[in-house]
Formats: structure tokens, sequence, C-alpha cells
């Protein structure tokens, strides 16, 4: 088939489509579009553009840009960079639990780092919004001697999880676990599912990892449970907004963790998206079902 | 039996040695001694001491100090805290790949820290000294998606690794592995095993993790290695000497971590001997032999 590549034709993405027997063509020529970019810039799409595929797991920002319509396929990236996010996420949690922030701030502060310095053997752990880089992070916690409590929208299981909830029973789980990694889209049911009341049921030794958008987040609630003992540390590659302003408070207190939206390097996304784009080459020509199909209303 | 448990008497311990039906007893009256304290103060041994437990695992200081005598068997804690040191090592060695210790040194660093982040998924690790820590770490590293090449003494095959090596082959190691991990005891035959030579062979973009003893690394090659972009950075829970000085070069260097000593949290270190203490009573009573019997003259 006929695939545009754009705005700048991406060389592993290119060789991922010539590997198809595809082709790429300029937009005007093209069945498909790969768009490799936010928003801005987004071109208006022939009538012949049967499936445009966006290299963003998130795609907040081009639902409020209006542009998935229902005319064609939409597909995302959600789920192709999860076992890269998934190693974020567990290298955030351990850099929490063996105050390796602390190491890093405070030279050799033995009397305060090692009564602090936790272990995630016999820890429970939540992932908050378990699909695909639930999937991956699992198993990196089960290594670890963690147990696992996985909650996502459906209850549907989780592989490898040692329990899956429905979102419908979160509430239940906040005072059950030891951490909290939060993998979960952004959408108004998610917007501020960490805030005051769902903080006060974590507990004093509590890491929250988050991975996923910042506005799962109540950073002003987040900063209060931070600095008066409601929780032991929060870790998070995702902020709102992003960066944090440079007298953010976050910034300045030694129990958090901030990477600058880094679990997926842009440096190495269309290396990681490349094999998945040709898969759903071969199912858009097989006429089957493509992998991270966008439902637009849902925003993910 | 008749067990004395001292410089105090620390209570996991007791219950230790209680659960076994087993008496806790002023060190007269005993037949064991568990010493849970470096070799200062080391009590004159009382010819009814028959077997000596030490807490550490690393008993060069003993062994400097000229204690270990052979009238009577001698355990350390070699391999009791293996888990926890291999979690601490996984920690640093992932808080290194992806940047951490850059993203808190320097806020939202993205266009240095997002071209740097690697991952462990596909990176070949060689664990040097793999006994009990490396058995323990490398299904963590393979949950990874790590490949594990273990080197140590008899190059008896580690459970789990890739590939295992004598350590007369270590040579032939560096060339071949993106990141070391360092579990081997202190010996004439570790000392300053990374060194000038050694480093040279490894590549740009490697990790140093240590997680065993200070003198296994020269730290002025270390520091030369790291600033001329030899190897990428070092994670180290160890130094030579603890801690380093104020003023030693290796604080300043955006590209090294280092902890003080608490992969195995002193805080926590008898509850994690306790359940080998009261397996070795069981072993001792019913003459088998005991676990992590030291080797006076070998040091380990």
């Amino acid at each position: 088939m006929k695939i545009a590549i754009e705005p700048v034709r991406d060389q592993p993405l290119v060789d991922a489509v010539v590997g198809t027997g595809s082709e790429v063509v300029a937009l005007d020529d093209a069945e498909a579009l790969v768009w490799i970019a936010g928003p801005d810039g987004f071109p208006e799409l022939p009538d012949a553009i049967k499936w445009v595929a966006l290299s963003y797991a998130g795609i907040e920002s081009y639902v409020a840009a209006g542009l998935l319509d229902d005319r064609r396929i939409w597909t995302n990236a959600s789920g192709f960079y999860a076992a890269g996010v998934a190693e974020h996420a567990i290298a955030l949690l351990l850099a929490g639990l063996r105050q390796i922030n602390t190491a890093v701030l405070d030279h050799w502060a033995k009397d305060r780092i090692d009564p602090a310095v936790r272990t995630l053997r016999g820890a429970r752990v939540a992932i908050v919004g378990a699909g695909g880089i639930g999937r991956q992070l699992t198993p990196l916690l089960k290594a670890c001697g963690a147990t696992v409590i996985a909650v996502n929208r459906s209850g549907r299981e989780l592989p490898g999880a040692d329990e899956t909830l429905p979102a419908s029973l979160l509430d239940d789980v906040w005072e059950r676990v030891d951490h909290v990694v939060l993998a979960a889209p952004d959408t108004p049911e998610t917007h501020h599912l960490i805030n005051d009341r769902t903080l006060a049921r974590l507990r004093p030794h509590s890491w929250v990892v988050n991975v996923a958008r910042g506005p799962l987040i109540d950073q002003a609630a987040l900063h209060r449970a931070l600095t008066s003992g409601v929780i032991a540390g929060a870790a998070l590659d995702v902020t709102d907004p992003e960066p944090p302003a440079a007298d953010d408070p976050l910034w300045s207190l030694p129990n958090v963790i901030i990477t600058p939206h880094v679990a997926n390097p842009t440096s190495g996304l269309t290396a990681e998206m490349a094999p998945f784009l040709a898969e759903n080459i071969r199912r858009f020509e097989a006429g089957q079902d493509l992998l991270a199909v966008v439902t637009p209303g849902a925003g993910y």
C-alpha cells in the first residue's frame, strides 16, 4: 500500500514500511498517513486517507485540537512503548525505595538513608490503569518479590497480576497497597485521581510513581502529602504542566524524583514504533483489526 | 543448644534462637556465639565455643584483626542478604541507565537526558563474582530483558545466567558486555579488578555498579574513565575509603551515583539474618554442614 510519513521521513519508519512491501509516498498519493509529531501542523487529510497512525501513546492534545474525525481509522501508539515505560516505572520506584535521590543530593547521609531504605520484596504494588504498560511492568515487580494488584477499566485479568480489579473498585485499593504506579490515560475519569482524599488512604512509607500523564495527580495535594509525612515520596516522569515551573515547590523536596518525560525517550521512539507499524500495515492489507485503534470520543 | 548473642541481645536473633528450642545465655555458658558487630571489642573466646556466627557478609576486617582461628567453625552472612543487595544493584543500574541522577541534579534537562537514556532490554550484563547475590540478581536482569554473563571463581554454572565463566577467563568478558555489576569478595585477586586497563575495554555507554567492596575498583582510574568518556557512569554502594573524602572528585561528577553502603540496610540486617541463623542452629544440632562457613585463610 501507499503510505505517507510526515512531517519528516523518519528512517526507522521508512524501513518498516518498505519492509512490508509498501511504498512511502507524498500525502496526496497515500492511503495512510504516519504522523510522528504533535497536533501542530497536522495537515488537511485527503479523502483517500483511510488510516492515520499517530506516534504518540497519549493523544489528548489531538483530541483537544479536534483532529480525530470518524471518517477513517485512527491508531495511536498505545502499548508500543510499554516495555520501555515499564522499565522506567520500576527504575523510579526502586530509586525512591532505595533513597537514591537523597543519596545524590546529600553525600553519604547514612544516618538518614539507612533507616529509610525499603524493599520491593513482600510489598504490594497497585498498577492503576493496567494495560500494555501494566502487562510489561508486572513481571518486573514480581521478579522483585512484590505482589501486584492491577486496576483497569474493565477489570479484565492482567496476566501475571496477583489480582485484577475494575476501576469501579479502585476506592478499596488505596489502603491495601504499599505503593502505586499510575499508567492510565488522561481522561475526565482519571483527572486528579491522586488527590487529598486518596493520598490520605496511602501509608507513610508509600511511594507514588507516575509514568502516564501529569493531570492524573493533583500536584498541590501531592505537595501537601509529601511535606506532612502522609506518604514517603513521589517519582514522576510526567507533571502538570510540563515542565513544572522553575519555582514549583516540588523541585525542592528531597523525597521527589522528577525525570523529564523520558520513560520512552524521544530519541528512540520511532525505532520502538517500527515493528508495530509494520504489523499494522500487514493487518490493514489483510483487512484485520489494527492494533491500538483510537476511540475518538473516549480520548484513548 | 546454648547460644550467646553479643554485643547486644538483638531481638530478631533472640527470637530466631528461641524459635529453634535453643537458649540465649552468657558467653561463658555458651557453645556458640552470634556476634553482630565489627572486630572491635570481639571477646576472648572460651574453649567451649564451637561455632561463631558473624553477622557481616564481608569479613576482611576480622581477617585483618587476626580473629579467625581454626579451633572452631566460623560462619559469616555470605548470601544471607543477597536478595536485598541484588535489588539495590538493579536499582543502581537502572537509575544510571535512566539518568535519574542527572534528573535529580539538573531540573528537566531533557535535551541532555533524553538522548542518554538507555535500556536493559537487549543489554549484556556481566556479574563479576556471581554467587549468592548473582543468583538473586540474575532473574531481575532477565526480567528486564538483559543477557547475563556470570563470572565466578570456579565457573560453576549460575542458575538462570545465559553463560557462566571462570574468573580465569574474565579478561575476555569486558569487551563482550554493556554493563558490569561487581559482587565479588575483597581478596588479593579482586583488588583493583576495575582499573585503567579493564575500563578501557568497556564501552562509552557502559555503567559499572559496585555492591560488593570498594577496593575492587581503582577509584583514580574510575575517575579518569568517567571524565574522559571511556565509560558512561558508575553507581557505587561501596567506596574506598568509606565514606569517600568530602573533596573526593567522584562526588562532583554528574555520572556517578554513590549510596552510603545501604544495599543491605543495617537497620534491617538482623531481621534478614534471623531465618538463616535458625537454619544453621538446626544444622549444627543435626551435625550437618553449616551455611556460609568461612575459610579463614581465603578471607571469605
